[in-house]
């Protein structure tokens, strides 16, 4: 039997949680060892909110020694919030839904269609803008240095160069960083680990507005044009999730517009209904990939799988890669010329190179278990730089300075690999090198590094895939392979706004390209391994599978990527390898990343062992329950309490002044008492005042999502002894389990349904627990079985 | 407001709930007009099992004249019953559960991943025996009949040619329609609507049967070699279903052989996971569409999308494809070259042709409401054929006759056609069709209308979609639309083994071709239309799509199956068109066909008027409960009632003699009750006879799926009078809801854990009503909002 022993600390303060009170009478086995006292809490870089005056003096000891707890990935935040993704079906709503016909549903249904169009469109508008303006920006830099390298070349001097490359990349970076680190450090990174989040169903602050958005393209088309090593597709993802959460409330409160449309969708529920279709959408501008981008948004976030969800999701994808082909191909002289993919064009592996024999298969599984490895690397040492920077680099201007050395240090490397290299091609006659340095070479060659460095990484990879065999030296290869690899994990993580798709198909497809190489040096049979670029295409997937440990979505994506199926079971074959051996050593890089966020996400089901806990044990208790009709004085109260914070609230039939629990008989968030504060809707007002208006469903989706804190909400002390009537308010039907319900049963239900809170009762139907999304993430499985998370403040 | 003003009809009898009282008293309006006598009852074909004896003076008033209720099509059978997706979590369960350790549950999901594989291998060898039977088969028959034609076109007296053409189609498919009738029924069609409601949650009796696949495998190679416009790639889902439910399963019922292995998996749960697996791996063999098999799996069974359930259903399908590649690849003599696709093999889509432009959307979107019109038009016309069918051709041999029947016209509108057409085209240098008939043209020239119908299916949408522009007229396209939409129609529904996926295509790349030849002959342009195969490839998506109205699937599919990701967009777009126009007019031919038999199938959501149906007046009461503790004669009592015949038992804490419902405290189905009998776990045995072995999980599984019924169960008189004790068997923490749930709100619960039973419960948590899949379905949408479809017995 599994068995925790593990000290379980926790502050008495939280949302959705009151004061817990561990119930250990219910457990199977006698061997909880809960300790209430001690640590559990850390500050991660900036995400430090505690206010000071809320230190509690056992805080405050945990403060001053922060370096005692190492692992923060171990912590599980209590900062963040839960979406609501299960309708709050009151009256009002009820109501207006029994208001609405059959007609107002299609028209509901329609609009529903139009903005995922609307969503597909702008999301693939700026696509084109990011593409536009980094190849602009790119094109200008490389054109600068190209010049100055070649002037000095004859000369001599080329340090000036160098000089003049380091400088150029960094002032790229520079203003990236700042702009990220200082206005909107959420949006540093590439953002799926957050829209990951998001779609589990935690709220995380300031992921989806249109500040966010503005900073991370700029910031993205700084730190690509910056040379850094970093992609340009993986931002969209987050992108397309802004665009999906602006358009379709139909208005912007950064912007202080209300479009005064879309007003039905003002819930969290349809709100991230649209996100996925907007990091659909985001997918598929970026790799040209629409059933890729679908099968993102649903291995990522939907557990709540719907056809018309994934048929508008769909949608929205479509409209995104057409408007980024049609866009794109205006720009590029060509208009109506539809056929080209997104953001990232590897070329078509067309004619009678796409075959794979049999034998090449235990060959491709050994690729995969490479990249697994290589992305278990990866990730590990990411993690501990993220850790270290975590530490020590949480100021903003320090992660300025970081981004530009960086910057600095790889206009650096790629100048000495370039400088160093004497790997000289001969110049095809369709030179498909746009900036091939002559360097040191003869008249009509080119140096070969210079296509892996001197380059965007996109179009570097499409050189490692399409160039025919014999375009790079294997040392080339190799020292390129390391030196990029040093410079990717340095840099994911950064202060800056980019994606770790594109540097990682770069690593993997040279190291892909140069097994190729050996393989036919070793059986010196250039006939059958006539084509590296396929094995840079397998190195690839192997690469990025190992790092990011996406299955069905990412073959997808990268067979739309390639334009070619033949591939398709070989690179499924080589993701799933790499997973597998990838996952023995260390979870993939966003996941690492949401751990060490501390972020309370639910995994797909509950641990396998986890049968033997009971709700009894998980659940928050007591409960801080409301009457039907309840004093204002007592709800201002209940809210205002810091120490608490809960965010629902069980409604029972009758006060807990005996001991037996209240009966339940609705759910009411804080959200909505608040709304009901704020338009004092009590009791005696109502009799008083018949002109007094009935507040309606508008009034609470006015207020969505950024609902006003109870400190802003005046009082009187006249008021405080009003009473409130929540009947019509609550949900009267919320979703309820014994407690002898089972872990993984609370989990499936909690999970299948979205829910926010799920209330324990008794066989009475009383009251007796909560069970919030913390009180499940809490439980995860180790190396030695079930763990337990620490709560904490931070 | 919605407004319910039909007639409701129902007999008592049904599984899972008991007389019906209709509780009007909390009906939001007092519209409801139920009355409770009448009709309702009418019987399906050969699915119609009412016993003689079990029928009432008022249904048999009904039998006498079925024709009084000519839409069926508006009735819900009872006879269905629904699978239990959602784990009895009883003592012994948990017991077992807590006792595994982390290992145990990596064993088992080990085994998972096994058994993925073997459905995999198992299935791909299916497809391969298929492939090779049917072309050896075809290529017999094409080669005697040709050898024929060619022999008697130089004398005359062709007539004895088509005789012999369409007295060997006969032959074969009389041999396949026997097997289908008279043998195993459900063997049927593609066997796709069936595999949709078993993936949907409904026990289809004897749909995944050992039997039922030998039937079905022999039969589609029948059909297929009898030259019926048929394809042998629908029914490769059910076979798939088939293998699944088999292998995982460890044992075969039908051959009273148990291997002893795999018994954790013999539950509803597990056994449905690998049934989606096997599914996909169907799909993947048949069309060489790994990607498409798991979408398919998902977006026709699947609410309960699970990370690691995809990755198993993915590695299904991949070894499924690499099976069948495989192998084939070694019957085709080039052992070990993997790139071909599956069963069907639509050529490669490359070179410069590979491209669309913009002004060629609006032609697309064009294509699809055509294909969507078209499609709505076959399904309109199958549904009268089928509904035809029910009424008048119910016995088998009929059913034979009129299969042979369609094979001698097939080949006889084949063979006028040919004969008719004088549409000659030059043999090119590659003669790619196999069986090329000269017939009247001149030497070195063959029938271009021989190319279409001389052939396997397969054969000639390829031939559409490749071959040079010019190689068809476009007399010869139009008349063989029309003559092989006629065909196809009538044809499924035929008591034969045979999908609809290939006709579909085949009937849309023929009009999509003219589609082409037509644009480029009035643009007169050769240069911009030059690809009429292009056209070809869209009105074949389009055609299928208005037939079937899968669109995220399909798309992918298509793009597996034709190697090229460029036509992506235009196919989805087409795909979307079609099921929206086709949508207008009638359903999907699946869906069409799963309500002609009146399967209580569930779809994504609740209709969206019907927010004001609460628990209260969806459920059925009173509910039959049993004490924690049980006479045993009131068991049997209970159980043996073929009156109402329920299926699942809420077990209340006390009785409920007086007017209170008793309090619930767990869940109890007949299956458990049966096996608890049969083992005679009565509390009197247990205290005298120490040695009884204590019931286990094991004898649960052993039992599984064929439970004996209550009938085969002997209770002497004494036992009639001891106790059974519940506690340990039943599910102690069923979901429960509040009687003033809203529908949706109770079908999002039932539809997201994949329920049977839903208990219904006053404030006090007493037992009043329990909901059931028959329930839910029943609602649906019509044209004028809310419909209540009648339940009937058959």
């Amino acid at each position: 039997m599994a068995n925790i022993s593990k000290k379980v600390s926790w502050s008495g303060r939280g949302d959705d949680r009151g004061e817990r009170t561990p119930l250990l009478n219910g457990a199977e086995d006698g061997k909880y060892n809960r300790h209430l006292s001690g640590g559990g809490i850390f500050n991660i870089g900036r995400l430090s909110t505690v206010d000071l005056e809320e230190i509690t003096p056992e805080e405050d000891i945990v403060r001053s020694r922060p370096k005692e707890i190492p692992h923060n990935a171990k912590l599980l935040s209590l900062k963040y919030e839960s979406l609501d993704y299960d309708n709050s079906e009151n009256q009002l709503f009820l109501e207006e839904e029994r208001r609405m016909s059959h007609m107002g549903f299609r028209c509901l249904e329609t609009r529903r269609w139009v903005i995922c169009g609307l969503i597909g469109f702008l999301t693939g508008l700026i696509a084109c803008l990011i593409d536009i303006a980094v190849e602009k920006l790119a094109g200008y830099k490389y054109s600068a240095v190209k010049q100055n390298i070649e002037k000095f070349t004859e000369f001599g001097g080329l340090s000036i160069s160098l000089i003049l490359w380091a400088v150029l990349n960094s002032a790229f970076v520079m203003v990236g960083a700042i702009a990220v680190a200082f206005f909107e450090p959420i949006a540093a990174g590439s953002g799926i680990p957050q829209i990951k989040c998001y779609l589990n169903g935690v709220k995380i602050p300031r992921v989806v507005r249109l500040k966010t958005l503005a900073i991370k393209v700029f910031g993205v088309i700084c730190s690509v044009a910056g040379g850094l090593a970093v992609g340009k597709e993986g931002p969209m993802i987050h992108s397309g999730a802004v665009v999906a959460a602006g358009v379709s409330q139909g208005r912007s409160t950064s912007l202080k517009k209300d479009f005064k449309i879309f007003e039905y969708f003002r819930r969290d529920t349809e709100k991230r209904d649209f996100v996925s279709a907007g990091a659909a959408a985001g997918v598929s501008a970026a790799f040209g990939a629409p059933v890729g981008g679908v099968l993102f948004s649903l291995e990522e976030g939907a557990s709540f799988w719907n056809q018309m969800l994934t048929w508008r999701i769909f949608f929205a994808s479509m409209i995104s890669t057409f408007t980024l082909n049609f866009f794109l191909s205006i720009y590029h002289g060509k208009p109506g010329e539809l056929s080209s993919p997104g953001l990232i064009n590897f070329g078509r592996f067309d004619g009678d190179s796409v075959q794979y024999n049999l034998y090449e298969i235990p060959l491709f599984i050994i690729m995969g278990a490479l990249g697994g490895v290589l992305g278990a690397l990866f990730n590990v040492i990411n993690y501990w730089l993220t850790i270290f920077r975590i530490r020590y680099i949480h100021r903003p201007c320090l992660q300025v300075m970081e981004a530009m050395l960086v910057a600095a240090v790889t206009a650096t490397v790629s100048f000495a690999m370039i400088y160093f290299s004497n790997d000289c091609q001969p110049l095809g006659q369709d030179n498909t090198e746009e900036y091939s340095l002559q360097l040191f070479c003869a008249d009509g060659e080119y140096n070969s590094m210079a296509t892996a460095f001197f380059n965007t990484p996109e179009r570097s990879v499409r050189s490692l895939f399409h160039n025919p065999p014999g375009s790079y030296n294997p040392l080339t290869l190799g020292v390129f392979t390391l030196a990029y690899f040093v410079l990717a994990v340095w840099t994911y993580g950064l202060t800056v706004s980019a994606g770790v798709f594109i540097p990682s198909l770069l690593i993997g497809a040279a190291w892909g390209r140069l097994f190729g190489i050996l393989l036919s040096t070793i059986t010196s049979s250039q006939s059958i391994w006539a084509d590296p670029g396929k094995y840079a295409l397998i190195g690839a997937a192997a690469q990025l599978g190992g790092i990011v440990r996406m299955t069905l979505s990412l073959t997808v994506i990268l067979v739309e990527a390639t334009g070619s199926v033949t591939y398709g079971f070989p690179i499924m074959l080589v993701l799933i390898t790499a997973k597998i051996v990838g996952d023995y050593f260390i979870e993939g890089l966003y996941d690492v990343h949401i751990k060490l966020q501390s972020v309370p996400f639910l995994h797909w089901e509950a641990p396998p062992t986890s049968h033997w806990l009971t709700a009894r044990e998980v659940m928050s208790s007591p409960v801080t329950c409301f009457n039907r009709v309840e004093k204002v004085g007592r709800i201002v109260d209940v809210l205002s309490n810091t120490s608490t914070n809960h965010n629902g609230f069980p409604v029972v039939a009758h006060t807990t002044e005996n001991d037996e629990p209240g009966k339940i008989c609705g759910l009411i968030l804080r959200s909505q008492l608040i709304v009901l504060l704020k338009h004092k809707v009590f009791v005696e007002r109502a009799s008083s005042r018949l002109s007094h208006r009935k507040l309606q469903l508008k009034d609470f989706r006015d207020a969505y999502p950024r609902f006003p804190p109870i400190q802003s909400i005046h009082v009187s002390q006249d008021e405080r002894e009003c009473m409130m009537d929540l009947t019509e308010f609550m949900n009267p039907t919320p979703y309820t389990v014994p407690q002898e319900t089972s872990l993984p049963r609370v989990f499936k239900l909690f999970r299948a349904l979205g829910l926010r809170h799920l209330v324990v009762v008794d066989n009475e139907n009383g009251v007796v627990g909560l069970v919030t999304r913390k009180d499940l993430a809490r439980y995860h499985l180790g190396k030695d079985g079930l763990e337990e998370l620490h709560l904490a403040q931070t």
